[in-house]
């Protein structure tokens, strides 16, 4: 017969099996249901809890804390709607590839779907969007149980590890007594046959292939680099070494890991968002060979171009046989990990004798540094627009200080102003499914666990997940947030949307919300400042420099202006590209 | 070849079939790829658009409002994690039968899982919880695309409102370009093979079969009725007249329509939760047959005296053949409509000449007086406490007012003290998975078609959809919020949990978060009152009458306290009851 002593068993053993696969944090979201993994994982001496009472930003604030840790975060909660909260953030992690172990607490079989409060279907409830689904059993005291829910726990850890990692779902039902009895020994008294290692390999191509590619490549003349959004953070050397060999230009998205510092720099492209509107540019100057790394870039004129080109060769190396590829033009995919693949390309390259056409680079070199110039001008001569926002907090931040970046216009604001910057910088977004849902929670996650932290984001985005700041209060996090408020939907004013009548776009698409950013501020005793030009924003960063805990920096702007000041500089872009390529006879 | 005039045609076609088929409101929130939809429910001249920027709370708005209005209300929103912030009142919504029609645009078939910018895999998204999906075509101008369409919206409709009422979710692929061209006369002008009208039969049991259930029951000697949570405003009278044939009394929940007001309201008994704590009542008054209609009541002690009665008879009634009975000790499923069995059985009865037991019904208005005196008197004399404030609320409404009720305390308190109340009242809850959820945003909705609206709520409850207090905001809605602030789960407090040590308690359950009300009235721009004993109450709910808009009042309380002040009370009830026993010699 079950009693609350083998309850206690159980989920030490699960709890256990978590932390030896290497979970150090859990986030929890109160409820009864779910309390005998609560009281465990509170009771565990060598697991983070953090309370988060909204399951929407507590997921997104799990996310976050896996992000900038590499390792997967625990989420647990009751059951019922509370765990379809945490969709949202699941299918971000999927997308982005972020490990996350989403534990949900039921009700046992027999009071399921028979009209039992607060029970919903669980089964496999959140689709094909998890990696992994498993039903567990219930704690029943049967022999042999506690081994399974350990390996459970480590598989699930496998799982979600995994290239490429993601979200995976285990299903608790319990039965009352909810309370187990926990005793510290429960903890450390496993026998060795108790403990599973997890050895994961990476995809590998055989070294024959290789040697096939490089002899395909010796006739290969303008290759192209892309690195789009990544998260491998020792993939940076091995790019650079294949460049250098090809004498290939590296389109380095914001997010790739690779636009910022360094001394091979002068291989990185950082301003092909704005240079590549040139129809004189992607005209004259196309690649006969791409090679692209990670998810797409966020820059849209990039996409453009490689539809425009339709380059000869164009390989796509991703660790996943996922095909993110949305242009439908690649020729090659390879499902390998990205950093082998470069060491293994650039051996076989080197073997074969590849040698580089000289111009092609330094063409790439010269109309980046045209751009780079031109879009420095503007912001330094413009009026107080959203760019000169950006810009300067790109400008400001410490070395090794992380910037989170918010969808929709922030991110691309950075990728045009993210030009110049040789100090390292970590910067994080929400790319997988691009939402402005959870941005708050998500740079809240990162804040806790790395310092310090500054978030960009619009004032739509920032109301969306304004719930995510109680856990900033609750535990005195240490963050600067700048909302950058044009009351609205902005990015709406540069699509074709902005040629409706005033009210339709207004109510459809602009939705100004007249969001008291100061009252926000004082709603989690947050240190508050509001900028309306330069001057005044310069000093609010300052301040907050000076000033431990929750910082909002509101930065009001204005969202026609704004709009009209980007296509300004983009045609001045233009212009200056143009030009320099006529100088350059091309 | 496509064109706009073509997406308007599409758009129009699917938007008039809704409006054909019962739809009068649509909640959008506002994205870019939704825009042939937004744009052409704004332009339908007898469709009512709201504008919700955060889906979450979007979509419990539209379950408010489709709640009230008893007809289907749509959802729109864009691709990505927006329509996974949707999630949770769907789930909502299929458990509490609320017809829902959720439409989310999507990225056409060749930019889905290839990488594209906020595209997610939306392709039965809501798994089980939908009563139906459909994955619409691309409006690309084939002949007969626009009946095919709008028949898809009556068939959504259709689907939507057959019992058991549900949400339905459409996906929508569109390609650009995403501005349809509208015509007034887009509208109207449909030929009649372009119209389909709707009937839905209500499923009815042959009458042979209740001739032989009325024979069956002529043996019956101590029948109960008790009727759940339902919606359906016209069952009271055909329960009553059943309920006066058997003499029986009618166990009706606060959410069942029947416990406040009418005639025969001495067939109600109001005060179970209460007296069926009561040992000696439960051993010694047992029915030998229950019908039971709607869903299993809120009350617990009623659920626990079932399992205990184990009635000879045990009948649940409902409209559609789910088996909502957690007690596993149903011996009649009926699947019919309530109002046709409830007609049928009483003819049936009356034919074979029932006789009733004269005592029956009279000691259970004799312990159910009792138990209302009891209660009555004890929130005379009691300090202040949560039961004061319910207490408070449910006197000082007016007739044909509605009041909203949240999750976890309130609607138990609800259960409680709503025992005399003989004048109208609409009741509301969210008691489909019972989430603390959604609350603000759901009886925002139901201001949205009728006045006055209160909201009794807890301070959890309050802060999870505190973003859902901006559609009050910017519409001007009028509704009465009673948030009872007893700064965290009150509910833990009467749970086994509540044995934990103090920090453990206080971390993982009691969860304080000292939210400063005030400041989030400031923040939506409120009238804020705050009580903190009977007289200030008193006075903000008269002073909030006076008010019109959003009105925030501020009932603080203290959980241990209210916790032991409710145990006290039902040791009161107990003994009173155990005492009206003894001198019936029970």
């Amino acid at each position: 017969m079950f009693n609350q002593t083998d309850l206690g068993g159980y989920t030490a053993s699960f709890v256990d099996g978590l932390y030896q696969a290497g979970v150090h944090k859990v986030v929890i979201s109160p409820g009864s249901r779910s309390t005998p993994l609560a009281i465990t994982f509170h009771a565990h001496p060598q697991i983070e809890t953090w309370i988060n009472v909204d399951e929407r930003s507590a997921a997104f604030f799990a996310l976050g804390m896996a992000k900038a840790l590499h390792e997967p975060v625990v989420l647990l909660c009751s059951s019922g709607t509370a765990a379809a909260n945490y969709f949202p953030a699941i299918i971000e992690a999927r997308y982005s590839r972020v490990p996350l172990i989403v534990l949900t607490a039921d009700r046992p079989h027999e009071l399921r779907e028979v009209g039992a409060p607060q029970t919903i279907d669980q089964i496999k409830l959140y689709g094909n969007h998890v990696k992994h689904y498993q039903d567990m059993p219930i704690p029943d005291g049967s022999p042999g149980l506690n081994h399974f829910v350990k390996a459970s726990a480590i598989r699930a850890c496998g799982a979600a590890i995994d290239a490429p990692s993601g979200p995976v779902h285990l299903n608790f039902p319990f039965r009352e007594p909810l309370v187990p009895e926990m005793k510290p020994e429960l903890f450390h008294t496993e026998s060795p046959a108790f403990t599973q290692s997890l050895t994961l390999g990476s995809p590998a191509v055989d070294e024959v292939v290789y040697t096939e590619w490089a002899l395909l490549w010796k006739n290969v003349e303008r290759p192209l680099i892309c690195v789009g959004p990544q998260t491998n953070s020792n993939l940076r050397p091995y790019i650079l070494e294949l460049a250098n060999l090809l004498n290939a230009p590296v389109i380095a998205d914001p997010l790739s890991g690779l636009r910022i510092g360094g001394d091979e720099a002068s291989l990185i492209i950082s301003g092909y968002d704005a240079f590549l509107r040139s129809d004189r540019f992607t005209t004259s100057v196309q690649p006969d060979a791409v090679i692209r790394f990670g998810a797409m870039p966020v820059s849209k004129p990039f996409l453009k171009y490689l539809e425009k080109c339709n380059p000869k060769h164009y390989w796509v190396v991703d660790e996943a046989a996922v095909f993110r590829e949305p242009t439908h033009l690649a020729t090659q995919f390879v499902k390998s990990d990205a950093a082998l693949f470069c060491k293994s390309l650039t051996t076989a390259l080197e073997r074969v004798g590849y040698r580089p056409t000289p111009d092609w680079l330094s063409l790439w070199q010269r109309i980046d540094k045209v751009t780079a110039s031109e879009i420095h001008h503007f912001v330094e001569d413009s009026p107080w627009f959203e760019g000169q926002v950006v810009d300067h907090v790109l400008k400001q931040l410490d070395d090794h200080a992380a910037l989170f970046v918010g969808n929709s216009m922030p991110i691309r604001d950075v990728d045009t102003f993210l030009l110049e910057r040789k100090t390292p910088l970590a910067l994080y977004a929400n790319r997988g499914a691009n939402g402005i849902d959870g941005v708050v929670s998500t740079a809240l996650g990162v804040s806790a666990v790395r310092k310090p932290v500054t978030l960009l984001i619009g004032d739509l985005s920032f109301f969306h997940d304004m719930n995510g700041l109680m856990v900033a209060k609750r535990y005195g996090l240490d963050i600067t947030i700048v909302v950058i408020n044009n009351n609205g939907g902005g990015i709406f004013s540069f699509l074709s949307q902005a040629k409706e009548k005033e009210e339709t776009f207004e109510t459809l698409f602009g939705t100004p919300l007249d969001i008291d950013i100061e009252a926000v501020a004082r709603l989690y005793g947050a240190n508050f400042n509001k900028a309306v030009d330069l001057p005044s924003f310069t000093k609010a960063l300052e301040e907050g420099k000076a000033v431990q805990g929750l910082k909002i920096i509101e930065a009001v702007t204005e969202r026609k202006e704004n709009a009209a000041l980007h296509r300004d500089l983009w045609s001045r872009v233009v212009q200056a590209v143009d030009q320099a390529l006529e100088r350059s006879l091309i």
